[in-house]
């Protein structure tokens, strides 16, 4: 049994912003396993692993914020499309710096659709050697409600998944929020 | 973000026999997920890691196998435990033999009970920070019947899970069989 020379251990990551109103950025659960699978999957041989970032912007929910807004015409909607990107990039900024600042070597891109659906499909484009995806750590009552994309990943993504669940002293005031 | 000096990173791999007849050792999906936890996470950084080696010994399924043999005194029943756990050690001496190779440090272990009962209760009591369990990657239909334990591990273990599946060219003839 040989490594591949100059072969890398790709780690594909979805990664979802805060649903916490007014919390900045990435939420707590893709933090936690971004957190952990530096800590103790790649350690000090960055050299060894390339993180892909993908994010998965819901088109109904990103719309679900604006209904206080008026769409009057094609520019607001236009200017709409802009601010979800605006957000999606700083997302992705936040992991790709931090790549940065530890050294390890990654991409990042976002996709819409449904992120289950859009995780697995892209899965299955870029044939990374692990996908790493966060969890809030639902109850079976709770899931039956949310919904969870790390169940349906594990079940169908066509490479090894690893699941993080959020560590309780982590968990907002409502645990659905993350 | 610091990584513990002298800390390492704690898997533990739940490892079965094989169960085709004449088959030797340990079972095509145990292997695997050896193969894979070395080349891909593992890799050249083996001071980092240490390899935690769970059996979990079935008493039924043991006692099946010799259900042709006659039990006449308690001393058959003696010589049929030392068979078995001699059995156990064999499978566990093939996995530190290769990390002995690899140079990666291990430790090995054999539980009897319920698989599935027996890992997630390890779990609990050794807290590794990663567990990795094989699987045959049957089909929804197969699965009804043989029941898996990586699906129980998935959803009960207190700690990050990685299933890795047999791949479909490693499969034997009945692929039930492992």
């Amino acid at each position: 049994m040989e490594i591949e020379d100059g072969s890398v251990t790709r780690i594909l990551m979805g990664v979802s912003e805060s649903t916490i109103k007014g919390y900045p950025h990435a939420s707590i659960s893709s933090r936690g396993a971004f957190d952990w699978t530096i800590q103790k999957i790649v350690r000090y041989n960055t050299s060894a692993f390339k993180l892909l970032f993908l994010h998965v912007q819901v088109p109904d929910e990103d719309g679900f914020d604006d209904m206080d807004s008026i769409y009057a015409s094609p520019e607001d909607f236009k200017s709409l499309t802009d601010r979800d990107r605006a957000k999606g990039l700083h997302l992705l900024a936040y992991f790709v710096t931090r790549c940065h600042e530890i050294g390890v070597s990654c991409e990042a891109w976002i996709k819409r659709g449904d992120p289950k659906e859009v995780i697995c499909h892209e899965v299955k484009r870029v044939q990374p050697d692990l996908l790493v995806v966060g969890s809030r750590g639902l109850g079976p009552f709770q899931r039956v409600f949310v919904g969870t994309v790390s169940e349906f990943c594990v079940k169908h993504a066509e490479c090894p998944v690893i699941t993080i669940k959020r560590s309780a002293d982590e968990a907002p005031q409502d645990p659905v929020d993350d």
